[in-house]
């Protein structure tokens, strides 16, 4: 057989599998993966390296579907080459199937990332992109020759709906800014989204827009291989994050949509198979695959497995001649920080003392976090240009830049969803982010915040400024929704420590956390520091919420719960009522995801069931909180947008003084 | 007094006065307006056409400060032309003052729309821009000569931070393709953001970008008062929106901060405001505004004064040419829909018959919109690329193109961020938009929702595809937190209907809306279309909640409260229970907020206190339903991510059954 037509076989044999797939499923998107087979061909047989056996092979080259409603072409290449079963394709979009409608991390051997919502695939590829800069450099330091043990490249599959998202935008900014060659991203453009053509809203000039950003682009025929496999080629050389526009059909072979929007999200249909079918000369058998074809990718297999064997020869060799290169590599297997770490983390962080006797926890956080710097190699911090206000910022290492990756600071501009997805990225190549902004700012960045959550990857999301009691900034600035909002989120963790102390510990659990994200809420202003001589140790932060100053009787009349910065604010109400001989207890709530977590008695101990008078404190809104305070509880939060002004004005005016919570406790409790 | 010395002196009088209020309030950012005096300068002075007694007239410029930081350079210039009093600057940053620390709509005479969120001004005023053809094509098709009626420019002022966001890529792509030649930005390039100088992660080439994106670019010299005015005279004759990227030293004039990021953020201090006046020989005098700068300025407003009458008149001519033409500006000068076009709406709509059995409330809503679209000239619609899935699409009408602005579909690309935007900038131009994507993606556009609240707009964002029961797409498309993370914005209204007349009633109330957004939560999968005659009317929605099945006997052993899709199937389970002999009633909520708007009596008819046994089934978080659902209650919903897979598979999963609820109550409650 010549060799040309095991090629348009196996190509072919995608579009069929594809079909299948959504075929079988009754569900799902043909058109990508007919429009794009010979660009999956291409990179998949001619240049992706990759080995089925060890998928998580740390020089792998990356691969991630941004568009990822072609999940079917993507299973449909993890099947042909090894990483799939031919049930799993059977079970396309099947409950608990390795084959969900969108790739998602975790689930699928060779799935990078969770892809789907549109842009964060390429936004997060840009993270891996950087992690593999950043890790190539610390091998570098060891010696020059170590660089090519981690020299893969990522590779991204972008369709027109992935460019018109905000986030394609700051991503591709940032990358061109950073110079990140080892980012190669197809962009499968077959002018073609599911209201109809671009040329209905998008009509830039994409060669130009990436240009302006700093990458190099070329454009080609996507049906033509000889361009894909040259400009893939050409990419690999770059000295620029590359782009190749691949002018493609939709459908393509398909004889009643190739070209349509029709073909985008639904099944063509039983009747199209067959015509494709017959088209391309194809068996009738479901879930077909050439015995050719089985063969001829065989072949590259082989090619591959050599290349991997070499790579891990390589490796033995420099782990004899570099005996520092073990814990280097073996720490980047995992997020996983190793116990004896974060025992030591932990003993440093206890010895840390803050003075003062008011400090917001935003400033004891910059002050923990540059022990953790210290302690914790794999540690990467950055804010999205406000790093001086959250103190998100290392201050013993520089910012990375293309001319230097050996640095701790990420400078990621005014880009929160590019950060969020970047620092997916990260953590997908086993690094520890700590990204940042203000509180009121996490809405531009939620959907990574979600799929951090969903791909559990340990991301540290710093939210400083954390309330109306910003003060002047006004309302643009005021969070008052977003800590319900970010609760709401599962799988997320929502800390919002009382003081220093809590924060100490709050920032020791964020790297604890191993299958779980961080939102570490932080105040602007300061706040007591609370002597921990008189009131419980911080450590009590790690159960979620803990009894902080005990009532003064045997009995408990009342209980007030509070977060953060209002935590001190119970206490001087907790005075003002035992003044007038109640027994008042005070819980500091830092977590209460992380507090529902603990056993049903530890939550009965801290709330006992039968304190009939229980408030809750917290500068917030008070959606959530009834389960808390009880059918007849009190709520005092701020259930409207701020003010600009003095934060201590609104302190006044929304009624968080301890006197004015007191007389509201006395009044709705009528005691 | 020579032309150019009273120039200069105008130009320090805004630089002094900025300053002055930022350090009357001890608190602001002074680096903007000292940087852009000259450009705040050429823009007022020279070309901003504006009438302070009239601040809303219909054909006045409209200057956007997306920069919103810099608002003590804008309330400056509002102070010297005319449309603040010495007292309002004065109150900079203060309770209640008009002159907040962000610029907010609805506060302040002469501010166009609430900034301060990076970004966000820039979108709205694309949104502004588009209004302003629409309107202008309308005026048009009475007659050619008319369209100069509304023929005004709108301006917008950027910085840095506004441009790395992404919204400011995705609105500029829209603008672009839309030719919208009305909109000129005038770029503050001072190269400085808080974290330090834009090298550090913003190098991309802002003038190829915005040609990409269609747009003509000039760059000048931000300092220098001819370039500056031949380049807006030059803007205002383009065929394509402009870019004006003007290079300028943030804090000009400030001896120890010009270039400074120090100078963004922070007072300068009196020691520093003194040197400043010493070097521009200003008056010690704090807001002082020298005579002959009062007396400029004032020939500057009898100009515009002159511009207004003429319009004014032209205006009273071309009424009585072209009757027709009084209503139609009528109704471009509020939001409001009158009672009249209202209550037609609603006879109309209560016609409608829905004669399928079953019928997803996204259809139900498609077919209501055809109706609406006939009788509201003002509705306009869009959706980001799923116009065909959220049925928000008039199939009369055609869509909106830079050729043809005569049209009632809106094509905003999967650009969820700047659809929000647009659609509060086209409200603010009086247009009732209505804007429509997936319920999940809503997350990629709540900082324009938030600000759509906060500016009391009424808005509609429809989110269809509305949980888990999306199906095979899995769970990055499956929402799960989004009802009550939308729930949680103060002042928006969100609506989930149970079924087709429901979903009547809601697009019936959030058009009645005057002052507050409404998002419509709709399902994709079919749901029942309740026999009313069997169960109460839907137009219950119009109180948030109502009783829709009644219990059979006098008293009430349970309650069961569900929303959308879950309140057929509380129909079901309350069938179960009846036949057990339980008294059982249904309450659909469509919207807890509107419900908890009514008199407290109303809400003890619908939930009385007394019934113990309360259930709340929603197939979302059940985060904030132990209110209604009471210390002892229950609450069915989902308090994970979703799965892949074929809905009615997840029903049973995830408990979504009568008979699995059924169980799970009894169970519960032990009866």
């Amino acid at each position: 057989m010549q060799k040309e037509d095991i090629v348009k076989k196996t190509i072919n044999c995608i579009r069929i599998l594809s079909l299948e797939c959504v075929e079988e499923a009754k569900s799902g998107h043909p058109g990508l993966p007919l429009g794009a087979a010979e660009i999956f061909y291409v990179l998949w047989h001619k240049h992706l390296i990759f080995c089925p056996e060890d998928p998580k092979w740390l020089n792998r080259d990356r691969f991630i579907l941004s568009a990822g409603h072609g999940s079917a072409g993507l299973y449909s290449l993890l099947y042909m080459y090894g990483f799939l079963s031919i049930e799993d394709l059977k079970r396309f979009r099947q409950f608990k199937s390795k084959t969900p409608g969108h790739p998602e991390y975790g689930l699928t051997p060779g799935v990078e990332t969770t892809t789907g919502p549109l842009g964060q695939g390429f936004a997060t590829a840009v993270g891996i992109a950087l992690g593999q800069r950043i890790l190539q450099q610390k091998l570098k330091i060891i010696s020059s020759e170590l660089s090519e043990l981690i020299n893969h490249k990522v590779y991204v599959l972008v369709g027109d709906g992935d460019l018109m998202e905000g986030v394609s935008y700051e991503a591709g900014s940032l990358a061109g800014h950073l110079c990140l060659n080892n980012l190669i991203v197809i962009y499968d453009s077959n002018k073609t989204t599911i209201d109809g053509s671009t040329d209905l809203t998008f009509t830039e000039d994409v060669d130009l827009r990436f240009k302006a950003f700093g990458w190099e682009v070329v454009k080609i025929d996507g049906h033509n291989l000889e361009q894909l496999d040259s400009s893939l080629n050409f990419a690999k050389k770059s000295t620029k994050p590359f782009l190749i526009i691949a002018s493609t059909k939709i459908a393509k072979c398909s004889p009643n949509f190739e070209g349509s929007h029709k073909a985008h999200g639904a099944p063509l249909g039983e009747d199209e198979v067959c015509k494709i079918k017959e088209k391309l000369m194809w068996s009738k058998e479901k879930f077909y695959v050439p015995d050719d074809v089985k063969n001829y990718i065989s072949l590259r297999l082989k090619e591959l497995k050599k290349e991997y064997e070499r790579w891990q020869d390589n490796l033995k060799n420099c782990l004899k001649k570099y005996p520092k290169l073990k814990s280097l590599l073996d720490d980047y297997l995992s997020t996983d920080l190793d116990k004896s770490q974060l025992n030591d983390l932990l003993l440093e962080l206890k010895n840390l003392k803050f003075d003062k006797e008011f400090l917001s926890t935003r400033t004891a956080f910059g002050n923990v976090l540059q022990i953790v710097a210290k302690k914790i190699d794999k540690v990467i911090v950055g804010s999205a240009d406000l790093a001086h206000s959250t103190n998100a910022l290392i201050k013993d290492s520089g910012a990375i830049q293309k001319d230097n990756f050996n640095a701790k600071n990420i400078y990621f501009g005014v880009r929160e969803h590019a950060m969020g997805c970047i620092s997916n990225g990260l953590a997908l190549y086993n690094f520890r982010p700590i990204c940042s902004t203000f509180l009121v700012f996490s809405d531009y960045m939620r959907p990574p915040i979600r799929l951090a959550s969903m791909m559990k990857l340990p991301v540290v999301f710093v939210f400083s400024h954390d309330s109306v009691f910003i003060g002047e900034d006004g309302p643009t600035h005021q969070p008052v929704e977003h800590l319900i909002s970010l609760r709401a989120i599962p799988g997320l963790y929502v800390i919002r420590p009382a003081d220093a102390y809590e924060t100490l510990y709050a920032v020791y659990f964020a790297l604890r956390s191993k299958d779980k994200p961080v939102a570490l809420i932080l105040t602007r202003q300061d706040v007591a520091v609370l002597d921990r001589k008189k009131f419980s140790s911080a450590s009590g932060l790690l159960k979620g919420g803990y009894i902080i100053s005990k009532e003064k009787n045997k009995t408990c009349d009342i209980i007030l719960i509070a977060t953060g910065s209002e935590v001190y604010l119970a206490i001087q109400v907790q005075e003002l009522l035992q003044k007038d001989g109640f027994s008042v207890r005070v819980v500091s709530m830092p977590s209460v995801e992380l507090f529902e977590e603990q056993p049903q008695n530890y939550r009965d101990e801290v709330i006992p069931q039968d304190v009939k008078i229980k408030v809750v404190i917290e500068a917030s809104r008070t959606i959530g909180w009834q389960k808390y305070a009880g059918d007849n509880g009190l709520i005092i939060g701020i259930d409207h947008f701020g003010n600009s002004a003095p934060y201590k004005i609104l302190q006044q005016e929304y009624g968080f003084t301890a006197e004015k919570i007191y007389e509201k406790l006395r009044k709705h409790f009528k005691i």
